[in-house]
């Protein structure tokens, strides 16, 4: 059964700047970052992504038909080349070890299926007379990487497969599968992913289990929260406005299947150095208005909270960003959020979200999509707030708002920046 | 502007049980037993519905090219067969007077355009020299009423006709419109919106302007906001488990749009006696299961509540039905309600919604949609409630419900009947 | 049962150069200019389109609303303003005896249904109880005309209607009902096209059956041929080259549809002087090679041929168009005719059609739908032609196309002009 | 360029009855009763279908991973205990000798791309520095087959690759080549396709280029006719009757791009024994009348003739299906073939087909889909033959066929089997 994960996932994880091409010193720096500075918020998990287990992966790019590092059984493991610690096939164990050693928990990414040279190797499936070319599925691949086939989950040793990668991992400590090539393959691959989501829940160790890559169907939301944690509704998403400004609308959708275990996931904050940012040069494009147009609507929304970028390169701006105790308390404490309207409001297009608040009151968030900053006035009965007797933050600012009655209603103004953002904490008094 | 209807409106239209043939005996009946029994409750609203400027209507059926009662200006009136008051060209003037002095409110279903019938006799356009023959589109109909033709909203004398329209209703005493033809017609009908929108919204008197028939088209809800106070999300609603059971979905996708004078519609309450029950045979087929699932979601949901039956002849169960305190404080209090999931849960499919409560705590409804009487364990995390602090009420029975705690977690047990409803208000102490 | 139409209809429809305002003197000029100079070459009908019975109608452009001419059973008159000979309820008799003594044949358009202003006045059904309420259908309208309801197709007194309307036109003499609001309404109208198209076939006189407006679908090719002569297989065509350059797609999906009685009909030819060229000035703007090119592709494809433009004020050009009898030999004998390739060829794109002749041999038309002269080598074995012994016509010039051989491949060369059209006629010797 | 194919091949492929297993024995044996008892009737190809490289395949199952023959540039080989000739890397050039030995030519099936085990190997491309892993797609798979990745056509190495190929088939002496997984695959595999039918074209030998799997794409018939002799146009075809049936439609719309060398391809005729029929129990499920059907419709319609049974098995009925003079004449003359109607007719379901005789004359197929024999009068206005001095025979009877003559119009009456088909030769004389 799946263990409710109370609050939306908060971590980091290598691909926004590292690619498939990570390697272990670069994880250790960043789990000694985070641990040192930004454990306390919040953040937790460490999570290393895509094609580890190749000794020729470098960059974003995946390096087709290279020999994969696996054991007899076909199972992968990290490319001694690059995570040394892996060294006479202890995998990821010393790795994670380090990792809880800090504080903090470790995640990996694997893409669905068995390796495509386990099986034109034949290799044994642990446990069973069964062979890798009994279970895989010739015509089942990844349209976008190559290095495995998709399994027959009729077969009982595709089970028997599955079992025992998740065995491996629990054996290393592993708490958090980026699970890849399925999320958004609805219904095609309906029973991959239940079979699979069955044999992590049964393996003993309990692990966050999120799948990739979106965008979820939406049509599929139960299913979703039967058998993972969190999904992602999205492709992949990086740093330019479009995709920020297109993500309004799927978080829209799907903002009533967020909350008690169930986190629709917007995927990772790309912010800092990205895209194996070793020169500095390749920072995130998100303007300073945009990532935090970016932090509020994740936060309101309740996404997980993931961090793209090498933390050990964030400037003040971005420490700040990450670490506002208000906007992280409204990301635990948001409930039933949802957007409000979208509407041309002064001169630049509005989108207004709200939330109520666990511990009372509610939140609520005003975003300029628009190219002009504006001075709005936000009616208080848009958010069906009707008392006097209210006390208003700005999260960002950390100021007072002060409301202002006119006709009988309440209202308050406030400026937004052109793809900025204004959140607003509501307290009753 | 609109003036925002800070809570969805309540009250009763005549359609479910007269169909097209209503009279003023009838409506004065029905307004005088709200005034007597239901007032105290929130119920207000007394809507005279289609068809009533004809002579010859007796039925649900439209009677196709009678002669439509009308002023010399192509304006409809009260067929005087039928409303006795309307004699002399008053129109409902007395009737809404007789409403008001109940302290109760008025209102009238009228249909988009112009009457065939003025057209073709060519009738001045009031205050203007056009004629109805300059401003009627004659391929611009209804696909189900005989009566009218659209006109074309670029024209000025379709504004004047419009103006014309509701300065008469205004000096009736109307307090309530209900426009047909139009909602569902996005985008072929939206400048014909709104044209009618701007016409009411100027006419001097407050009136709710609620837009037939459903389904509204989702992708327009913003339009819907600032042109209307309620729509309706379906077709007809009528007294069928199928069609109930059709308004779960049709309500998770406009969940998020209700609230803050934003009124998405689910239609009448087809309670009591409906379809001209004149012999007391045509009661509602709703078992009372499903009438209490259906005043359960409608007003979780904040539907407009409209009851659609002859109020003279309910009896206990159903006076019961509508005048249940807790149910109407959450159709008041709940706050940004949505559906949490729809799954197989014991022996049924069961379907859980969840509102924050203005008041402080919140609501949950369980809804059990299977054939079976189901126990039901209710584990609180799913509704992200983990005090230990909390007091639960059954909205329907008034009884306490008691919490149980098993591993860490608190749960409820509660038996759902077949196309039945649990409601529970959860407070924390 | 239907008669077959051994050949395409040929003849003058006087809606492209009169609209809905044509007149007798206008209709009785064309006639007689047909009748001596045009019927020798086997044009014959003279058809008088829509709106006839409109005393107001005098452009293109339909009068809504206008007290159209008819007798006390709701049966269309022509206006007698616009029509003398009809005084008297005469309607058509004499202007078809006119157009009979010159040896032609006579024909008008109708809309489906019932006149509205009927339905609002009530009249009666001819030889029935019912009236025009009992029958016509309020929701059931055309789009663009304003004149008629629909019928209702199951009401017996639907088929009294449509029988005593083509009662009335067989005592007029009329040869041809060019039907309209129907050909493209499938299914939608299917039930009132079989009943109209048994009502015509059973009034005792032979009458061409002609359905509009197109385009006519496809999957009801087989519905067509069992209820009409002739189909439009296009929305109404005019004189630009895009709408001729359309044509040979929809040539090309009903060619196999064409012959033994059926006739997919491409719409009339847009010569000569039209929309209403009374100064001499709205002469056609096809070119005289698109003039060629439609009257190439009309002919093999054996469209009917109904000429549109005013035939009094044609000139020399365009009577050479619509007399050149190896097209018109084409258009009797082609058989199978079909499109063989569209592709680049040399500097444009061209359409080659072949067909058998009925007579022995074949013929070819190469069209250039491109923007620059060709000189173009085509192989015969393109056209399956392989014997040494033939002789090749160019049917527009007249004159005698020599075949080369290279290689064993017997071949042609030919000019194409820009939008033109070459026609060969190919015999075996 | 394309070496136009004046008729549409015919002759026997290996897979209805052996599918992937097929030996040299088999095929030497077909290729000589093939000489023997039906080259003087105008069968010619004798063709090796698919995986004729795996030394595991034996029925119409693939083998998935199985060691594949090839040499050391990836190019697959015959298995050796299949095929004993191709001993010492000689290939298909005895087996090719030999068919040419018997006055027949030779064929073999291929799938687009190179060997999966050869891009895991990573063999060098013939003539280049390439390696197979560069030009291979790694998520370009065929979807029911386990062999081959798809090439990137861009890449020049890809061009090589399939010049080598085709280099090495034209040394054998192959004469036609069916290359499958690409036909139905438009537009995704347009630039390979049109790769492949460059460098089939650039090789020196002429061969028949037959592309497979069907259904092909309608709107890519002109990019057909520009890179291959035929095309499929349904997926396998099977002794039901519900795929014959359904090949009416299919061949009602290729009809117009068949001829002059193009041949839409309507799939082997199963026939005789089939499904490895060694024990002489699978036998063709088609009925006698549905067999005559069969070649009746693919005659007339001019598909490709290619025997799917083992032809040494045939009985007499077979053998009369195939040697039908008259038929064969049709299959070579028919021009301008083409459906005429699909209408209900006597008691059962009928399609009436025609062609000119490209000597003359004329054809007709009568086909009864329905369940029950007929007696039909056919109009021969139908057909468009009023010339009062024809005669007509029976194609399969062999029987003359007598005209009858009422009210002016000819017709003759003919009995139509349930599925059967009735086929006539018309001549003027």
């Amino acid at each position: 059964m799946l263990n409710v994960k109370k609050y939306a996932p908060m971590g980091w994880n290598s691909w926004d700047c590292y690619g498939a091409g990570v390697t272990e010193e670069t994880v250790r720096k960043n789990a000694k970052f985070m641990a040192d500075n930004l454990k306390k918020y919040g953040w937790e998990y460490i999570v290393v992504d895509i094609q580890w287990a190749g000794p020729e992966a470098k960059t974003h790019d995946y390096i087709p038909f290279q020999d994969l590092a696996m054991d007899e059984y076909g199972r992968l493991l990290p490319a001694e080349n690059r995570f040394p610690s892996a060294k006479a096939g202890r995998g990821f164990k010393d790795l994670a070890d380090y990792v809880h050693s800090l504080g903090l928990k470790f995640g990996i990414h694997i893409m669905r299926g068995i390796p495509r040279t386990a099986v034109h190797r034949n290799l044994p499936v642990y446990g069973t007379d069964y062979t890798a070319r009994d279970i895989a599925e010739p015509n089942n691949i990844c349209q976008w990487n190559p290095d495995m086939y998709g399994l027959n989950p009729k077969h009982e040793g595709a089970k028997a497969y599955y079992d025992s990668i998740f065995a491996l991992y629990a054996s290393w400590g592993v708490d958090f599968i980026k699970l890849d090539d399925i999320c958004r393959e609805m219904p095609r691959l309906s029973d991959e992913l239940e079979l699979i989501s069955h044999c992590l829940h049964s393996c003993g160790r309990d692990m966050v289990f999120s799948i990739s890559p979106g965008p979820a169907v939406l049509e599929y939301s139960e299913f979703y929260k039967k058998t993972a944690d969190m999904w992602r509704i999205t492709d992949d998403f990086w740093d330019k406005w479009e995709l920020l400004y297109a993500m309004f609308e799927r978080a829209e959708k799907w903002s009533i299947h967020t909350g008690a275990g169930n986190w629709p996931d917007a995927d990772m904050l790309p912010i800092g150095p990205i895209l194996q940012d070793y020169d500095q040069s390749n920072r995130t494009k998100l303007t300073k208005d945009e990532q935090i147009t970016m932090m509020s609507l994740w936060s309101i929304f309740r996404s997980p909270l993931i961090i793209g970028g090498d933390m050990t390169g964030f400037d003040d701006f971005t420490m700040r960003l990450i670490t506002n105790e208000g906007i992280l308390r409204m990301h635990r404490n948001a409930r039933n959020a949802h957007q409000v309207w979208r509407r041309p409001e002064s001169k630049s297009e509005h989108i207004l979200w709200t939330a109520s608040n666990a511990e009372g009151g509610s939140f609520a968030a005003l975003f300029n999509t628009g190219e002009e900053e504006c001075r709005i006035k936000l009616d208080l009965s848009e958010l069906e707030i009707d008392s006097p007797d209210i006390r208003i933050t700005d999260l960002w600012s950390g100021g007072r708002v002060k409301t202002e009655t006119a006709n009988g209603n309440q209202a308050v103004y406030v400026t937004t920046k052109p793809h900025g953002a204004v959140v607003l904490e509501i307290h009753q008094q």
